[in-house]
């Protein structure tokens, strides 16, 4: 768990003031299903291998390279909250972590990422096209391992959940360089590609539990509003980090032309001159050296950065709203505090 | 439909003695589900709708490029065969069109490919980046589509497919430029990539109309069979036909280093200097202009590419062979004649 800062020091600028007694993480939740988790890795263990070798070793690779396993253990933590005392949870769980990864690989490849999680992408080490049909390899696991778990219910929703995810991505392909995308286009794209399987990972632990449709929506709810203040941070980190925290290099949006949340506003609050600027290196993708630290100082003027965590928190209280119809258990306060530790991580 | 020559006339390397009045054709198959490709047709469209309009018109693009619908029309047929009279088979015809779909966008990716049925690609009209989301949006269609229908039975045979199909595909990758890649390894890539899709397109026409298993088996074999021979025929075009007919340009293989049968043989059958050519051209990827032509030669010499289609003929016969389970119907001719069709095919 990497340290972090309090939000509200983040938003004040006083990125020094780091809390070591008061800091969120995901302490509490890892302690909570950490046992669980590691049912988790070993279905998923065991599901990824296969007689082609390239596959174990590719899959492996990004699997293994770390990674929180947020959502597998948002599904673990739900499903015991909800009271769930069986076994469903943990093979959903890896199906939960087997989309996620698969939509990796495939991110890694539209992108051309080099870096995730501080470790070469599977892209820069095998090339594109493995990581293409491994992704595919990994999305067919997904499924069958929900198939079989048998429950028609949880299928449509891991069904449908990756068909919003694509088209959260196609639609991310489509406004990426258009600096005139709204806030609200913007959410959309982050609803679809991130916070819907953030949503989906939650209410399966209602699912498997069989609790009454209330409290579906509320996990459900918890979920995507978590996802989308998640998202939200991840886009203002790329502005706000330093490499070796992030895990990737920092300002790789800013050189793929992706609009995200502290672009877009910085361009919207904007004088004419810096809009030109944002569409020269935005738009046009005619970026020089200095490019990325003008970027910063315009983005610091308008307050852009500080004002995307902000919109994070807000997300993160509705998310936390959301919980309240659980009366008070471990679990409860385990996933209150992923809310915080999302919304206050620094990479 | 094209003109097909007899598999005799070719194997006997006259090629020009088309045979208008025995021609194997799809024509049958086309009469007897007709109307329910129509169905099928109308599920397709409705169901590849978006609000991302990228995603409608490069999945328009694709489908609507035209393709025989074979996998889908084996569905169909195998269904009715099967004596089933519900619509069920409709929905799983089209799920079955989406995953090929889905996979053709990968393999252009994949392949770097140009030209598919005569037609522009879509990676190469819009970019990889598109084809492999919009790849990902169909398969995740496909399932919902096969959820929907509400057999376990079902979903399970179509997850495994895909995982089968992906698995193929990575093989493929890993043999690719291998000339010492044996039969055996080359047959089991063209199953899996191929062949098991045919095989599951048959096979769900036996799920649905609830038959005993001998039957489900017989047709799954000869789907699996038929496939087999289908991409042998298809691997040996690549070296047969002329870019016109074929859909694509002769040759690809040969210049992307793919290893296939009639290369495979091509260099067992081979001099040490003949090997050296083939490492040189398909492991090296160091070709000039006339190397195609002199493959060509060495080919013709070893009688390669006529053995690829005897071998064909083989698997259409054990193919046709697998469904002489099932009495006399217009639904199984008109299947048999898919087996003659696919082996005579010429583009």
């Amino acid at each position: 768990m990497g340290k972090v800062i309090s939000l509200n020091e983040k938003i004040s600028g006083d990125k020094k003031g780091i809390n070591h007694d008061d800091t969120p993480s995901l302490d509490l939740l890892s302690n909570l299903v950490g046992e669980d988790l590691q049912s988790v890795n070993r279905v998923i263990l065991e599901r990824m291998d296969s007689p082609v070798g390239l596959i174990t070793q590719l899959a492996g690779h990004i699997i293994a390279s770390g990674g929180k396993r947020l959502r597998p253990m948002l599904t673990l933590a739900s499903a015991k909250m909800c009271g769930y005392q069986g076994k469903r949870h943990i093979e959903l769980a890896a199906c939960v972590e087997f989309i996620h990864t698969a939509t990796l690989l495939h991110d890694d490849v539209v992108d051309d990422s080099e870096l995730r999680r501080g470790a070469a992408t599977a892209n820069s080490l095998w090339g594109n096209k493995p990581s293409v049909l491994v992704g595919d390899f990994l999305f067919s696991k997904a499924f069958q391992l929900s198939v079989s778990d048998g429950s028609l219910r949880v299928l449509d929703i891991l069904a449908s959940t990756s068909a919003v995810l694509a088209e959260g991505e196609v639609m991310q392909l489509v406004t990426s360089n258009d600096t005139e995308t709204s806030e609200d286009s913007y959410l959309e794209v982050i609803t679809s590609k991130t916070a819907s399987l953030f949503s989906a990972a939650c209410k399966l632990g209602s699912v498997v539990a069989e609790r009454p449709t209330p409290e579906e929506e509320a996990l459900a709810s918890f979920g995507l509003n978590l996802g989308i203040a998640y998202q939200l941070v991840d886009d203002a980190l790329d502005y706000s980090s330093n490499s070796k925290n992030l895990g990737k290099a920092v300002g790789d949006d800013f050189r793929d032309g992706k609009i995200t949340l502290p672009v877009l506003l910085a361009f919207r609050r904007g004088t004419e001159n810096e809009r030109k600027f944002w569409k020269r290196t935005m738009e046009d993708g005619n970026q020089t050296e200095d490019d990325f630290a003008q970027a910063l100082n315009y983005m610091n003027y308008h307050d852009t950065i500080n004002d995307s965590f902000k919109r994070a928190k807000h997300f993160g209280e509705v998310s936390k709203d959301a919980l309240e119809l659980f009366r008070y258990s471990s679990e409860k306060k385990a996933l209150q505090e992923v809310v915080d530790f999302c919304i206050g991580r620094t990479n």
